[in-house]
């Protein structure tokens, strides 16, 4: 019945049609993904939280309501990992954090009642750094178990990397949605900002958290996103319901391109850039002539690092002072992060301005960059997954995407140092999150028809046993 | 020699080129206007301060200058009027208030020392409200005498109406230019925030202060705020100058529309029009089909007058806390001020952090908007200038304009009661000046084949004696 595609290879859209066609049910794909949980998990550790039997039973009843009335939404009984900072009713919600170990939320976060409601199995809760930041928790690298798979991600990117899940919801304050994608060889999305309810998520900062999604397949981030783009008076930051509504629409049916306008741009950090990672990014670049060409920056986005890291200091300063205070004895908070803290706490008011004035700026000034182009194409990372397990790598390129709540996908294209993915930043402009996955899917076509390109992930991670 | 028109009806650019080709001399048309300001500001009193001799003097010098070597500028030997919130080394700047009687300051401001560098003639300082906020100053409209010129920039709108300078410098934290220029018939153009230094001029609220001027044609509006165009360190506000220079240099040469797409926005006051204006706005759009249709603005533009208040006062209570502290009998600020002071310190955090979220969050909802449209049309005011002098009238239809930081122009295209002149509000994207103007060409011109458009403001106001 099912031809040669095993059940974990399926994408999010495609099972969700299989269901809705009768070739298969929730109950059926969700046990095929357990069993690869069972099979490779273990060198991953991507899940912080995993009640099988529960996932067992959600599917079922997804099965028992399409039965009775139908599909309730396009990727009805499809099974979604879910980042340990959304709370959820019926799972610990534990923020990367001892101090938070065994918290049990009351209610589901918006983004969790939305997927419920929708007809989603939620398979399980994903690892995340301590209180989504930068100490590593415990999931390693599909590709490579010595690697980082980026934080603070970490078990969403990983687990869908390693086709455990076909989607898993992320987060990014600074570059957690772009980063962990680019290391794990996984589409990572990071919608327009204020298009998702951060109800009962971890807030670290209002002003830079973005929701955003993980999968292997480009449409796959498009459908589930489109599910959760809807206005909630809980989050004081959402746009008007009428233009979630109109980003959302117009998602459903991305413009197809023939010849796009693309900019490449090789941002501040471009020197902190691997010199085989420049080499792949700049004949990708190459490759792509006529539709790319270099764009430059205005020169104030030199310091976009030092405005981003301001104002999440600043944030996590606030935000963070009651586990801050709490740990006194300095044992449950790691040393990165209290430093983090206590250089927020430090920042004076004229340095918040000044970063707060610069983000305004930047974010001015890249609506006219993309006068000339209809994306920007950046790097997603500096790099492969580095080597190691005690940092989640450097966040820096994202920046941009994220100071200026601009829609960004990282694309995994290209490859580097032992065949590892290493993924491709695209930017569009604010609310243009349709534009962006139509020149995703273009980039992504002309990327198959080059024989130099590292073709999309195949699900056999370095460390799956089976 | 200069046929059947007289002096004082030259525009900027018109003038500056008859300087050039020898026709006449910067002493000449500084003269000319000399004469005009004696013939009828003693109906309009449009200036706070001006001394005649030395605007004689500057001319003469800019003569020289031209004659040694050549034009500075595109205005070179021009006569402007500078808004008395302006600092200025060598004329008085006391920002409508008693408070700064006989203020001299040391230095020019920013625009003042790059208007001197590009040999214009800085004429007279122009009467402004009360510390540029809503408690009028002496100046009338010289359309009618009883009837308010609008505020804040009410000397400089009501000095390029009655003929008396042909450009005039001006600020809008709310809508002291869109106002003004809309109740006195002249042109109002307020440029994309971030592109002109405020250094030296009065700060009211740094985040919602712009620069703007006045002119009777539109060419000299462009042509003046192409000078002004300059980045400076002093201005934490700025954008690179890489930017700045594009922006600029775009103004140089807008685009010619022959098929622009108009919204109409109504905006969320559009029930505090006047019927007459109105049908007036209605007429207008009617005719301009199949340009121009309805838009509409998403919801929560609705809040945008709550929002820029909050933002102004909260600013307004801190930046003018050393003069109402000063003002402790409650003599030397108007009751108005002192109120508005006093709510701005009364707002709390959380109402400021609403306000400033709300203002990105429209920002950002304009750029939706005008994914379907060139420039957006709207009332540019309530309707004619207001009668009375207590109250400079209602600043509201300029809150989207300010708040979202876009160019805006205040076209005198309609007319209303009695033939009074009402303006017509243009507003295009952050960063489309040069759109703007092209817009604003292709409207005007429109309107000039139209049987019903008030056509532009002829220098006759009712209160000119000669």
């Amino acid at each position: 019945m099912r031809g040669t595609m095993q059940l974990f290879e399926l994408g999010a859209v495609e099972s969700a049609k299989e269901i809705r066609d009768g070739k298969l049910t929730s109950r059926e794909l969700t046990e095929g993904l357990i069993g690869r949980i069972k099979a490779v998990d273990g060198a991953i550790e991507a899940w912080q939280y995993i009640d099988f039997d529960h996932a067992r039973e959600q599917a079922a009843r997804a099965d028992a309501l399409f039965k009775k009335s139908g599909p309730r939404s396009a990727l009805h009984g499809v099974p979604i990992g879910i980042k340990d900072i959304y709370d959820t009713a019926d799972a610990p919600t534990e923020y990367g954090t001892p101090i938070y170990a065994g918290r049990r939320p009351e209610k589901d976060s918006a983004v969790v009642a939305l997927l419920r409601d929708a007809g989603l199995v939620i398979l399980g809760k994903t690892v995340t750094t301590e209180l989504a930041s930068y100490t590593p928790g415990k999931t390693r690298n599909p590709f490579d178990a010595a690697r980082t798979p980026g934080g603070s991600s970490s078990g969403s990117a990983a687990a869908v990397a390693a086709g455990m899940v076909a989607i898993a919801t992320g987060s990014q304050t600074y570059g957690s949605v772009t980063r962990p994608a680019s290391y794990c060889g996984v589409v990572g999305y990071k919608p327009t900002f204020g298009c998702i309810s951060r109800h009962g998520v971890l807030n670290q900062s209002a002003q830079l958290d973005h929701l955003g999604v993980f999968s292997r397949h480009l449409e796959d981030a498009a459908a589930v996103t489109r599910l959760l783009m809807r206005a909630d008076r809980n989050d004081l930051d959402m746009l008007d319901y009428e233009v979630i509504e109109q980003i959302a629409e117009n998602l459903a049916s991305p413009p197809v391109f023939t010849r796009p306008r693309i900019g490449f741009i090789r941002t501040a950090a471009w020197d902190r850039v691997g010199p085989s990672a420049q080499r792949s990014l700049e004949a990708l670049v190459d490759s792509l002539s006529p539709y790319a060409k270099e764009a430059r920056l205005p020169r104030s986005f030199a310091d976009a690092e030092a405005c981003i890291v301001t104002l999440m200091e600043v944030d996590m300063a606030k935000n963070y002072s009651k586990e801050y205070a709490y740990d006194r004895d300095g044992v449950r908070l790691s040393d990165m992060i209290r430093r983090m803290i206590e250089d927020g706490m430090r920042f004076d008011h004229d340095k918040q301005q000044w970063a707060l004035r610069l983000r305004e700026v930047l974010s001015r000034e890249l609506t006219f960059v993309f006068n000339d182009f209809d994306a920007l194409l950046a790097p997603a990372t500096e790099d492969v997954a580095p080597r190691g397990l005690s940092s989640t790598g450097n966040p820096v390129f994202s920046a941009i995407g994220t100071l200026c709540r601009t829609p960004t996908l990282s694309l995994p294209l290209l490859s580097g140092e032992n065949g590892l993915p290493m993924g491709v930043q695209l930017i569009c402009p604010w609310g243009q999150d349709a534009k962006l996955f139509g020149i995703a899917r273009w980039l992504t076509d002309f990327m198959k028809s080059q024989p130099t390109a590292w073709h999309a992930a195949p699900i056999t991670p370095a460390t799956a046993s089976d």
